[in-house]
């Protein structure tokens, strides 16, 4: 099954469900292009990982961590299906992240990796838009990864039944396909992420893990167009806009 | 003024006011020791500043930052007066950090630091508990500052003319003073933060920014009590435990 939260004719808040480009929610059906598609999901937070594909380690020049490199994006960085992205103005290298995101279905700490599939609501797209200029200068990603719409995401949560082991991730710019993987790459598997992450932190139903980039990340311009398709969930579209400084 | 969130002897949460002592809703009153205290506010996020006292900087080895060093800790770092936080287990330095914590009052995103006090509801103390075994290791601060109950933090939000530009910040574990300074020595005012952050971030009514800490941090031992007390806003108390590995 595919969730979509969508705000129908009326302008209501609604969670559906997506099959083949239509939006159903009770006796009601919609064209997807005919409706607003929201964010998946409403987190809490994003509790983020770094380098959980080997070759992306080897392109940002880093090694390859013994546990996951983790970072926090709030819920201000959380933007839609279809929007358009207004990057920070004036800075010289913003980058696209294409990135498996994992929803959480209930509250939940100490999760074992053996149980952590359990606290797994489904899958979705994520984009982990990246502002180097500032991320290579500070000691902690905020201005660099936290900054208003910085984690596209959508267009829909996939139960884990729609997504393969292998599942690939690619993601397009204009159309040009730059990153294409699987997670079959992953250095950290889901329930491993997820056990690591709950020795220390309380997750919430609805907050995100997002679970690394493969190769291929590269600089955004004015006007761009970015696709993420995942195998089993679909494929997120977002634009971005780069203001003047 | 001194807002307060509490749940009443029915178990309703109210926000009302607290005076000496007492707490206050419509005609109803409570000795303040009668009612669950609740955090002061229930943040998206909280914003947090490192390295904003020099001679803080000066006993970590650092040096003072041309910007304000930003790292983030999510909802599930909130904790409330009179709480005891169960630190993460098996670490050896865990230890605590006396802030004043700034609550926004509306929603604001590009503001200017002349501007900055209109989005300012009031001032809270807050203990920026601190896992020093991690945040030595790791890029960003997640396990080292963005655990379950980091941040306790109340018992008030004292609207700003009740805290004078040099209210001094003070803190106490059991009973004897570790922290004493005031917010005369801050390296960036409260409209400067709030500029540099709201460039990258919307914050949220509620949201809190948390102001960096004096010198005096020290290490936390199973079943202290830790007092931070802020000229104008009051003292915020809470226990810790720290369980075995």
């Amino acid at each position: 099954m595919r969730q979509v939260r969508f705000r129908d004719p009326a302008g209501a808040e609604r969670t559906g469900t997506y099959d083949d480009g239509t939006v159903s929610f009770g006796d009601s059906t919609y064209d997807a292009e005919e409706v607003d598609i929201l964010a998946p999901t409403e987190p809490t937070k994003i509790v983020c990982v770094g380098l959980n594909y080997a070759d992306h380690a080897e392109e940002e020049g880093m090694e390859i961590p013994d546990r996951p490199l983790l970072f926090l994006k709030p819920p201000n960085a959380v933007s839609s299906h279809g929007s358009t992205v207004e990057l920070p103005a004036g800075k010289e290298k913003l980058e696209w992240e294409a990135e498996l995101g994992v929803v959480v279905d209930r509250q939940c700490k100490d999760v074992d990796a053996e149980e952590a599939m359990d606290v797994v609501r489904g899958y979705t797209c994520v984009d982990d838009l990246s502002n180097r200029d500032d991320q290579r200068v500070e000691q902690n990603w905020i201005r660099g990864k936290a900054f208003d719409g910085a984690a596209p995401m959508g267009p829909v949560v996939a139960t884990p039944d729609e997504v393969p082991e292998d599942a690939s991730v690619e993601l397009r710019v204009n159309g040009e396909t730059k990153q294409s993987s699987s997670r079959e790459e992953f250095i950290f598997s889901v329930p491993e992420l997820i056990e690591e992450i709950t020795t220390y932190m309380t997750l919430e139903a609805g907050d995100v893990i997002i679970t690394g980039t493969p190769a291929g990340v590269g600089p955004l311009s004015d006007g761009d167009t970015v696709e993420i398709e995942i195998e089993g969930v679909g494929t997120l579209e977002h634009d971005v806009s780069i203001p003047d400084a």
